[in-house]
């Protein structure tokens, strides 16, 4: 599907659509209004309607949308119809938990190889994945199609792995070191932290 | 202080303001214009400006921020002039991972309490706290100030250990299962789902 110019912040609320679509699938619903949708995924239906319309709309009106057929066309648009490989940097605790974590698997995204600077890490196998020292990772990656990259170092480590990681091919890093990352055009970041999302909740605890 | 009106887009923004401008002030700087600010944090400063303004400014035309002055302002702005005891519901591989994490404790945030509903979990110590039988919530919840929960149950337990956290006080509600809660009016929920945030990555990777 050729895409057109999409606002990222119309790209990114596309995921919550579709983890919802599935839940409604896996519940036995066929079809969907964007009303229900709306209720389910707590934003407004018209806002749902017009990210959708970006893409061709796909709702028949006064009947809604059919759900598997837009779970369908959300996947292709989303490129979710392939298995992703990815790279874990950094395997302490919470890299760790991520390769443990059932969760990517299920969705199609897969940890294939997994690096740390740590002698005492090295070489131990975790969910099936045995850790490789980082300084290989021109090799591992070259031999590779990875182009998704967790990254899970400490972040006084986390713009220099980054660094290298773009060097050797990846086009997409998950970060999770509480910084923000410099990066080259045509790399994309998203950043998972949890403190900034903890100061933003108690903004409303007073 | 007393708070105005603000868009919760607006909010959302401001930890990420003051984690860079805590990191600038690590590095000895002590002030700060809105476009060096912008091209730390990646938004535009017309944006930044903005944002700050709806807060009274804190700024000096030709000069920029204060950085101390505008810690201190933001600190206060989200309620972190205080420590923030919480409870972690849920203490598989990523509830252990939070529980040893260091970045909560540096910013203030402290996990205080930890419920699981495996006999095999309870009674361990991991970081120095001691996981309770998530039966207990009850009791524990009723003789503490705990409001935050970090909620790490599987998906499908997910919405009734809110409901029943809610139930015994807590107001907000850090969700890392893959699903939507529904909780009731003056309860905060954020959520953390690293599927959602790859999948808006492979929209970009084609």
């Amino acid at each position: 599907m050729a895409k057109p110019n999409i606002p990222d912040i119309v790209v990114s609320r596309l995921p919550l659509y579709l983890q919802t679509l599935n839940h409604l699938l896996r519940e036995g619903e066929e079809v969907v209004s964007s009303d229900e949708l709306s209720e389910k995924v707590g934003i407004p239906a018209v806002q749902i309607r017009k990210d959708l319309s970006f893409f061709g709309g796909f709702g028949v009106k006064g009947k809604g949308y059919d759900i598997i057929h837009l779970i369908d066309n959300l996947r292709s648009i989303l490129n979710l119809n392939q298995i992703w490989p990815m790279v874990i940097v950094g395997v302490g605790n919470l890299g760790q938990a991520l390769i443990r974590y059932q969760g990517f698997a299920r969705q199609g995204f897969e940890i294939v190889l997994a690096l740390d600077i740590n002698p005492n890490i090295i070489g131990t196998e975790i969910a099936g994945i045995v850790v490789q020292d980082v300084e290989t990772m021109d090799t591992a990656l070259r031999s590779s199609d990875i182009r998704i990259a967790l990254l899970t170092v400490p972040a006084n480590a986390a713009q220099s792995t980054a660094d290298a990681l773009v060097a050797h091919g990846i086009k997409a890093i998950l970060n999770y070191a509480p910084i923000i990352l410099k990066l080259p055009e045509g790399v994309r970041v998203a950043n998972i932290d949890p403190v900034l999302k903890l100061e933003h909740l108690t903004y409303y605890l007073s």
